[in-house]
């Protein structure tokens, strides 16, 4: 297997006026990304991929593959509430040669048991029923409010050595990402900050990089880090990036992410979110660019 | 329209040993309830819904119009975070005679606007386009984490006044019931409970009924009292059911649902659920039937 990016982007979704996926603009922002070093996590929590019904997802894919975008460099979200729905997107991602998927819990139901927990993921394994699968655990607890534990990971590891690859977590605490870095220490699991904010602490610790919102308007910055992590002027890059982090988390992210594109790209449409989300309203608008015409920033 | 039925089961899901929705127990399990008097809520919170895919959910409602049953007796749960999802979905049951459909918010994000919720419900009743469609709004916080509040349900009511028919208030927070009644008091609104627990206060204070898990279970008591909520032994019937229901909150409720059936109808089969949803241990099954056998019930 080829060495894994360390920078991957939850590719946002644009959608038409309609609020059907644009596939000219997709595979133009996708492009965009893999020139910048950034990996295509499409389908993730930024990528407003719960509000899309698997066969849309299905054609984003058809549309990436057809397009000739190289699959080493996709991780599509494939978790699901519903295990037919999981598992149909992730048979579908790896007949187009996709072999990591990034793969939320079960996230309707709340307080779900560990052994339940365990039972999806086993399920869905073993009803894709491929060598090559490849998961990556999606611990986002804020919004799902399925956590992903330690000990779930380790029975996991146990029952599927070959298929439990590593994990992005989007808890948004420092101190976990590095209790997962360290539990699974030569493991050879990975382990991806969900931020761009630990991405140096992170590498630093023996982890994989980051999968981060901001990727999609700052990709370059991030995947340089990525690679200069060992450089003297490490530390001062992170800052740079984090003054971008600060200024995108003053506002809903997702459509600070939309507005972003679509100012720098001078084209309306990309603003287009399904409900429930929303656009920044005008004010919003101004405060955000105003905000990161301050910071080390270009797209 | 003929009038709404007071008491509705959200149907359990039969699965078989592959975890494949089983026909026979399904329409055998809703034909039962007819019998007791109860409507059809299939696709509700427990019946595992989130956990079937849109196409086994459509094949359900087919079992469902093939085998007959009154299309004024079903309400099916249709919404979905996914607009397209939520449509299809809706769409097909109104093709097989439904008007009634209960509508879950989109549950992915936390913290959405209010605006971005009642875009998501304007989308839906737009694209579905049909003007006999009743929408029951679903409010189950505890388990959606995304409420449904009552300047929402005013805005909505203001432009769908003919498709915003009621609501399912699952909040277990008496007080919001009573409010919600007493802000739509004259307008035809309908409120139902999401537990027996508050059928009587319900009623009385001129909501439409409940629907209740434990429908599937104790269907005849529950929908027996809202029969006779005015006669004097209305009271001691809703302690009667309060028996029950105090019994089944002590356990994880879908697995004992299931559980209860599976020992009445001395079918194993009963049991199985979908991940990440998992079955009683020995111990909480021999509990829960030794406490049951303590009340005023029978299946």
């Amino acid at each position: 297997m080829s060495q894994l990016l360390a920078t991957w982007a939850p590719v946002v979704t644009p959608f038409d006026s309609e609020l059907v996926p644009d596939k000219e603009r997709f595979l133009s922002h996708c492009r965009w990304l893999l020139d910048s070093g950034v990996g295509l996590a499409v389908f993730g929590t930024n990528s407003e991929a719960n509000s899309m019904s698997v066969n849309e997802k299905i054609q984003l894919l058809n549309w990436m593959g057809e397009a000739g975008l190289p699959s080493d460099s996709m991780m599509p979200g494939t978790g699901s509430c519903a295990i037919p729905d999981a598992v149909a997107l992730t048979q579908h991602a790896m007949d187009i040669g996709v072999s990591n998927v990034l793969m939320l819990p079960p996230f309707y139901y709340k307080g779900v048991s560990e052994d339940g927990l365990y039972g999806y993921y086993s399920e869905v394994i073993e009803r894709v029923g491929r060598e090559n699968l490849r998961v990556f655990l999606y611990h986002i607890p804020p919004v799902s409010q399925v956590p992903i534990s330690i000990s779930l990971i380790e029975r996991l590891m146990k029952s599927y050595p070959e298929n439990i690859a590593g994990i992005k977590d989007s808890s948004g605490d420092w101190k976990n990402t590095q209790a997962v870095i360290d539990a699974f220490s030569g493991t050879g699991f990975k382990v991806y900050a969900g931020t761009e904010r630990f991405l140096l602490s992170t590498l630093r610790a023996g982890g994989a990089g980051c999968v981060s919102a901001t990727a999609n308007i700052n990709p370059k910055a991030i995947s340089r880090l990525a690679e200069l992590w060992q450089s003297d002027d490490a530390d001062e890059r992170q800052a740079a990036l984090n003054q971008v982090r600060d200024v995108l988390e003053k506002f809903p992210v997702i459509p600070a992410l939309k507005e972003i594109i679509s100012s720098c790209r001078n084209d309306e449409d990309w603003r287009n979110l399904r409900p429930p989300l929303v656009k920044l309203n005008e004010e919003q608008r101004r405060n955000l660019m105003e905000e990161l015409m301050m910071c080390r920033f270009s797209m």
